[in-house]
């Protein structure tokens, strides 16, 4: 059934693109975009594409032009070329489904990384009367903590004390090492909203104090709802953050309290690493985590947690 | 040139394939194989092939038939049927291409995760004063470290203190969690030899003591020379492992120290995260290290690092 519709989308496109070959008509200002990644609902195919808004229909990519890659990743590595194609096909208004007829897939699904900031806000640092570093302070995650963003957060057996805490993330876009603070921008290809679920036990108590595992557990690494463009932001570190934990706001604060920021991460990490198209930045969260409660909170079964960020969107996990 | 050669190479393996379609004749016993990547000189493809044994010629498995695939981890998820594919290859004796004509690659180049293992060999511990640890001590390395058998370190300029450190590594053969120790082996395809390369100072010192930068530099995870299949390996707990700097023994013990050894590590790591093929695990290092040394030594350019491992071979790396 799905094939013939796909088809009949693709020829639509073609004369689409046709009555759209005049660039003052497609409207192309920058990147402004909302990528996405989607099942069909009883399909396993990633599929990739726009999002019309948030929330909205989206655009089926490779419906619109079978010769579109199928991931966010694939995408970036064509750089401006395949931004440019995925505008196009936004444009058209054509091969759009409807939210009710796709699951959401986290933007980025198979990073070579995951790369993590501990403290970096500066009110997160005053919440556990912790000094503002000097320096970032960088961990990781392995991919297969990546899950959706309406999926489920699997509560380990092994931890009794599973947190919270969410985070902007960010993408990087194009290929780097030793990159420059005022060329850094150029390498990010987007934000998305992230949850950085963490084991405090594990992470704080056990495994040598190396923070790894407590961090990486298998749906440790909610994300989503979709990677909007460098373009499509006005500014990444003056947006409104919370987190929600059964309707009840846990975490409030605003990205300006980030201690080190996009172009200095891209950069600091960059003397390291070469950067890859894809890989992933948690840039730290703000205070109000269950572990510095008096006393305590964790998460338990049954709690729906729901991580905020203005301009971005929500991402909502049930603990499972 | 290279193409019609393979092709003849190809048609040649179609013929070979039905003259030894009996198994008896084909004499597969178990899936013992020395698993390489590596480059055509002056061609960039990656290439997956099967060592005639340590050193010798390698079967170019994609043009002994050219529906292979062209990566260790493509193998490793075909499943046995892919290491069974690769062993009629080897049988055959044909498309043996000479070690002079390739350049080895690291046998396995995009993992989804870089396992390591801290302060796990007895006299390792001794030697820094430190208890044994009662659980093993995971951290990670970003897959950018992987670099091949006889590829240049490069020394970066924000490290004052890299150090080497020879260790056993395995590869997972297919995906798992909560995986049995008794059942673990099954899930390893092989062992290989790595280099943990470490910067002390980000390790020791900085970050926030995390020492995920420290271990993550470009090109600080030499590995190789192939993948040399479990079944090869007579037991991966008895075998002499060695550094030699400048020619000179530095490290020097045997895999029976390992306080965690393969089926504990792959069990403990499948309790947090699914396992995929490819995944690499480094194991741990005996003594021996630069920085333990009095005076600490660390590596200056134009120093040479080799890794020896009885059955699985040597790593030599330059320092640059």
């Amino acid at each position: 059934m799905r094939l013939p519709r796909r088809s009949f989308c693709f020829l639509r496109s073609l004369l689409s693109h046709r009555q759209t070959a005049n660039p003052q008509r497609r409207g192309l200002t920058g990147a402004a975009m909302r990528l996405v990644q989607f099942h069909h609902h009883g399909d396993r195919d990633v599929r990739l594409g726009v999002e019309q808004g948030d929330g909205l229909g989206v655009v089926d990519l490779k419906a619109f032009d079978p010769s579109m890659p199928s991931t966010v990743r694939e995408l970036l590595e064509l750089g401006d070329q395949g931004l440019k194609s995925a505008q196009r096909a936004l444009a058209s208004g054509q091969c759009v489904v409807e939210r009710s007829h796709i699951q959401l897939l986290s933007p980025v699904l198979s990073p070579e990384k995951v790369v993590c900031v501990g403290m970096n806000y500066r009110d997160h640092c005053l919440e556990q009367n912790a000094p503002i570093p000097k320096e970032p302070i960088i961990f990781s995650k392995f991919p297969n903590a990546i899950t959706g963003p309406y999926d489920d957060i699997t509560l380990p057996s092994e931890s009794q004390e599973v947190d919270w805490e969410v985070e902007l993330a960010f993408v990087i876009g194009r290929r780097g090492k030793h990159i420059k603070e005022e060329d850094a921008l150029s390498y990010v290809a987007g934000f998305t909203v992230a949850n950085d679920v963490s084991a405090r036990d594990w992470q704080m108590k056990r495994n040598g104090k190396q923070w790894l595992l407590g961090k990486t557990f298998d749906s440790f690494c909610p994300l989503g709802p979709a990677l909007v463009t460098t373009d499509a932001v006005k500014d990444p570190h003056n947006l409104g953050i919370r987190c929600l934990v059964n309707g009840e706001t846990v975490q409030s604060s605003n990205t300006d309290q980030m201690i080190f920021k996009t172009a200095e991460l891209v950069t600091w990490v960059s003397k390291f690493v070469t950067l890859t198209p894809g890989d992933v930045f948690l840039t730290g969260t703000p205070p109000g985590v269950g572990v510095f409660r008096k006393p305590p909170v964790f998460l338990k079964k049954g709690d729906v947690v729901e991580c905020q960020i203005d301009q971005l969107g929500s991402i909502i996990n049930k603990v499972v």
